[in-house]
């Protein structure tokens, strides 16, 4: 079985370091630390082997993910000269399947670094259209058995009034309309409307709107999102369930997050940083009871490269009113954290596609900021969720494989 | 019902604070921060009120517990000057009720600062009954329908078999021999040998020996330990799941401890700081599968007072051989920490001893460093324990009130 | 010799903590740690007795310094209690010798606070004259042989063009047309056109504008500035110079501060901030020679109370081209910083007044983030400046006292 | 004028990265940051080129500098590749001029990794005429004007009894008759004895014990050490004055280093790291007036390989007897810190040299954690004492040029 791996924003960091690490498995010059499927519960699954995945996708910046690669070496020396030197050829295989997409909605500072994307004159319509168009011409060239979608296109401004697009009546409306519908939702709405399983990495309103929700209750196809939780958010949610737990009244949870990359220059623009300070920010509020003082502030600082910084300073009281506090830094390559996700969303929505659930998928919700549907954000009770779903397909399988 | 408490160690940080927080609680100037007993799961369960506690306890060195509470008030600021001064009276009470305890094998630097010990001379079996006299006398003299025990004294240095010690019969051996029992372990003896319920949040053997724990189950007495976990390992167990369920392989965990307390100084004798380094190394053991570079120092800086600092600095590599790091400063008064659980475990082996459950205790596992008779380090699942204990216990109370 | 000290914003947090400590000294109920001039080598000097200095000021929030005293004590444990017991009927006495201030282009975060300010029908005229009238009536009251005033006020805005204001006739004409001059203007130009010493711990304008140096020239009058450098400020001064001189090429220097006194809830109003964070962004700038990252966040978080928490991350490019990182964390009673500092300035320009020398004192740089006149930001070579004035004054008094 | 740099433990990271910079350098493939003679004011003063420095050495481990070179660039990315590829010619050059050195009296742990060392059967006099007949050949056949000798080799245990080696005759005696003298010792007896300048970059007794003092002194050949000050020691100095200054009373430091190279392993030897521990507890006892808890740990941790991280815990106490804290974490690529180092002190002494300046040079004080002959530790008044020297010489030569 072939699956197809559809990357909207081909060419950033996240998708780049995505194809690398794939292929640099393949190749057998790296292992598979990092990848959630690779381990208990998820490696009982039959899900489609890392291998066999085959990438394409749309971006609006010109250029080729070698030298994306190239340049992610040289600036953060990930990945590696081994790993680089073993995926060449491959990755210029992917670059001849990566399209045209289009930066509509997507703020002035993305269009800004947008050379190469959808005529601004077309419509909404052609737009989704082509974009369709692009995810079975690769689902045909390639002869996959399915095609599932993942945005991790650079951060959006954050929709006007989402509410709005509360039904698929009046997402098609919008469409009709040209309304100011984001790109990552056109996105979704073509995947979703052609049966092509959507994972939302970003914080941007994707498949979110609750239109689009409709849209894949009604299609029975599975996605999920929205925002991949790999560092300073993940922190806090294995975290704060000890704090909650231990009857410790956190009064403060300051988060200082530096980091140099394309993503933090994106984000340095006002309007697109607030979508992802609201899905930062919520993962405490929905842990912690009482309310206390939460900021999150992500600053651009290009010495970091991709190489994230994230500072916290918490203040909990404790026994006798006394107070006390926990500082922690974390320090990762933004990509390498984010991209064995990339590859696990794709290899677990693939295979739900394949099972026959569609909708959203509340057991992929550890990793997310702010996973759709889903209240619970403990870290360690997500984790049981997934390994819930696990136990219930593989206990499944036995009962079957008994049964024969 | 009237739960007395019995503090092995009565006039030290941790006892001290205990008791005055209670007290405090008692007498409404302060909350119950610091409680789990006090917040959901347990509050749902009946357990003995905090005001209604009577304290007393052991202890090897002269002095008031009004003294030691001024002393940590004035080192350290907690406790608050409003709450000693709201049971400074509470305490005087208590220190009528506190009696001689027994330094045998404790190692020199207790022996030396113990300034009121049993005799030297007595025979194990003469120190054990009168430590079973003095528990009763509490019993009585206080009119309690029931009286657990906790040993909250100093960290002994770990016996030289411990194994030789595994059977109840080797036990009576020793105490007829005058073998080298530490003195937790004849408290515990004399404890459980008397139905007593025991929790030990020290690191010393105490009931760990398998010929106490046959005794516990024989005489069907409810007792837990060891080692309270109350900061740096109680992040380590919040945190190293995160890492595991991630696939992110830890490649070393180094962790600094400064501290500048009573048990800091006990510490600094290598002797005595055996157990506890073994408590705190082995919790990530018990998380992390492969093995990996697991370092714990312990130093006595006064400076600090009971101003308990941790630096802890972890490295562990993800995608694409990526190494990153996490470093965390956890500062809290020690005292404050560990207080809050002294109640919560009296109350929570009252409640199990209330209930006709002898033997370990494993839903109290999230309280300890060295869960006795539990592999599960993992914070979160620990909690899941102690959330279905609860469920069991108010679930079978509904049923016979709803059959009622 | 009796020396007043009168402090512009006297029921301050720094202000009350000045006073508190210069009692607390004279009553022998705690050290001179933190007062510079009470080591070597400032201590050779013949300087006012701390326990001889006489306190008043001006402020537009009611309430006195006891409570707020009591405030501070509550909220942040500094002062201690034995301190404030010591003090108290001290502090009463200063509360009779507090009088109304300006709030007169504050800003509206100020003027909000201010409940007690000088009437907005008043003309510039009318209130510097009220203002002269005030320090002469103390000087006068208590027998003072010399009044120094120091600006401890809160933030205020930035003037729109300080430049304008660039001669003593600008100034004056300003005061006849009621232009926006800020207080800490009125507060200079009433003391210096007086000849009573005049130092600007704040971040305001104040004696820094050009006209009002001249006036000081002019009059002979001793003054200096600006903006205490008390905290992170202070480690950038000591720290940097170790960059320069070892060649290590700073790329980013971010700092993050965290503070909940009076002054982190005035800065939390952007127009306010803006003074403060030009003065601390500007010591790197002057040590380090090339142009780099430099950006330094002031948040206000109140469960830090007055306890100044500062965050810097520095990344430095060193041999073979390689990015090294130093990351720190000062946590600092604010106001136990500073307060010292006020009683050292006041003290050192009550000498230099005593000795005649007028104008600027650039002998003082170490004490300030941007000190008037001074281009020298170096912490040990500002040192060596105060350590040179010094050697300059007791060498004097040596040939003097030779000589006789 | 060609000046030859021999470098005792010459395929040590050190001394690698020493010699990789200099021939990057020379090669136009790298800057000069890191190097303290690149930047005023040393820049001012006449000294050898980078380029045309000709390296050689003495080591007792087998291998080559272009193998441990690669295995660098592997472990810690530094150097990186593009600095690698264009020095390879010239390292591979350079390993034709290693010796075989002595690993006397190195402890065991030396000694069990010296798989080329100078036959055990050998007597001291035996020894040290092969190492000068080594430093003569190297002069010969490079046809070098001068030749300095830098130890970078592996820490020593420190000598029995110093303070018996206090003259010349002392040590020629001891030479006689086979006296424990270490290593280091034996490399500047032969270095100083035959008029080549001796650099000592480590913690070894080498040219610190007081008969080779004399011994320089009487042949006027120039001398310095010891120990590196490349890190948290550098820091320390850069800070612990700011303290001093500023009257903040340290209570206590505590300084944790782990590190993963193989300085660091050797340094899990806790004879070899006695010495270590000495120089880098001195600084601060030299800065800070009052006694107070002064500890450094330095711990093994092979995941950080060459990267050494320090985290510094500093409680100190000032106004009104408030306690407050520093912390600092610093992560450097220890070779990459000291390398540079080690160029600019075989240029200014190869400088003093020519100048006739023979015995310690203290005006070099600033490079060393225990600079031999000089109190001085604070880092601004070190670098002072350079910046004097500097201006000495070069005014010297602008009055010898005005007066031409
Ligand atoms: N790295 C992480 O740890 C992490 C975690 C959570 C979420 N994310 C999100 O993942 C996304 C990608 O991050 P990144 O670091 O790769 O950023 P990036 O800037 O390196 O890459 C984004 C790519 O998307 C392209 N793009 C932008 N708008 C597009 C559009 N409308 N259609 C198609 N392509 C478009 C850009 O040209 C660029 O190539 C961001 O939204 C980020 O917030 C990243
Ligand atoms: N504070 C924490 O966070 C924490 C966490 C886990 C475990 N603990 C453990 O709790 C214990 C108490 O800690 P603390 O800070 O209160 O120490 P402490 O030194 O302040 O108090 C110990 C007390 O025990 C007494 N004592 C010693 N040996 C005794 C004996 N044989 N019989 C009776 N009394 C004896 C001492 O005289 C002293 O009063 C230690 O073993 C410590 O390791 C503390
Ligand atoms: N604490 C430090 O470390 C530090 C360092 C450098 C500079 N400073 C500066 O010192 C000043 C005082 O700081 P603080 O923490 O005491 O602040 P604070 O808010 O506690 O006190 C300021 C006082 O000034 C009064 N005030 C405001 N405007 C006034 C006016 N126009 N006339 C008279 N009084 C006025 C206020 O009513 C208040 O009582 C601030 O400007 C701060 O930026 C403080
Ligand atoms: N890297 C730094 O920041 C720093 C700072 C100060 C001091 N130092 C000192 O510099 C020295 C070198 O450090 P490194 O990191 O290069 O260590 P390293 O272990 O990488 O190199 C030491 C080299 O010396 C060789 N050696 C050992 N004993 C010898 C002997 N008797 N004769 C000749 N060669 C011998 C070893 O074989 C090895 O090649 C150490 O003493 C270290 O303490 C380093
Ligand atoms: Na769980
Ligand atoms: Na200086």
């Amino acid at each position: 079985m072939t699956t197809g791996v559809w990357l909207v924003g081909a060419r950033g960091n996240v998708a780049t370091t995505a194809m690398v690490g794939a292929r640099a498995i393949a190749n057998g010059v790296t292992g598979t630390e990092g990848m959630v499927t690779e381990r208990p519960p998820c490696d009982a699954l039959d899900l489609p082997f890392v291998d066999s995945l085959v990438f394409g996708g749309h971006d609006v910046q010109s250029g080729s993910v070698v030298e994306q690669a190239e340049a992610l070496h040289e600036r953060n020396g990930v990945p590696g000269r081994a790993a680089l030197d073993a995926v060449r050829d491959d990755l210029a295989a992917i670059d001849d399947r990566i399209e045209v997409g289009t930066a509509r909605n997507c703020g002035t500072t993305v269009e800004r670094l947008a050379d190469e994307a959808a005529d601004e004159a077309d419509s909404l319509r052609e737009i989704t259209n082509q974009i369709r168009t692009d995810y079975d011409a690769f689902a045909e060239a390639e002869d996959l058995d399915r095609v599932v979608v993942v945005n991790v296109a650079s951060s959006e401004p954050v929709p006007h009034d989402p509410t709005q697009y509360d039904t698929v009546d009046a997402i098609e409306a919008a469409l009709d309309d040209d309304d100011p519908l984001p790109a990552s939702s056109l996105y979704a709405y073509a995947a979703l409307s052609a049966g092509y399983p959507f994972v939302n990495f970003t914080p941007n309103a994707a498949n979110a709107l609750p239109g689009i929700r409709e849209l894949a209750e009604r299609e029975n196809v599975p996605h999920m999102g929205r925002d991949g939780k790999t560092g300073e958010t993940l922190m806090k949610s294995a975290l704060a369930p000890m704090f909650a737990d231990r009857n410790l009244r956190v009064e403060s949870w300051e988060g200082h997050n530096i980091l140099g990359n394309g993503d933090g220059e994106v984000l340095e623009d006002e309007e697109n940083k607030a979508g992802k300070l609201d899905s930062k920010g919520g993962v405490l509020d929905g842990i912690l009871d009482e309310p206390f003082h939460n900021r999150v502030r992500i600053d651009y600082t290009p010495a970091l490269a991709d190489w994230k910084t994230a500072w916290d300073d918490v203040r909990f009281r404790g026994f006798l009113d006394t107070q006390m506090k926990l500082q922690f830094t974390w320090e990762g390559s933004d990509s390498a954290l984010a991209a064995p996700l990339v590859l696990d969303l794709a290899r677990l929505v693939a295979y739900a596609d394949r099972e026959g659930e569609g909708g959203l998928q509340p057991h992929l919700a550890s990793f997310f900021k702010a996973p759709l549907g889903v209240d619970e954000h403990r870290l360690a009770a997500q984790f049981d969720m997934l390994t819930e779903y696990v136990a219930r397909h593989t206990d499944a399988r036995a009962d079957a494989e008994g049964g024969a």
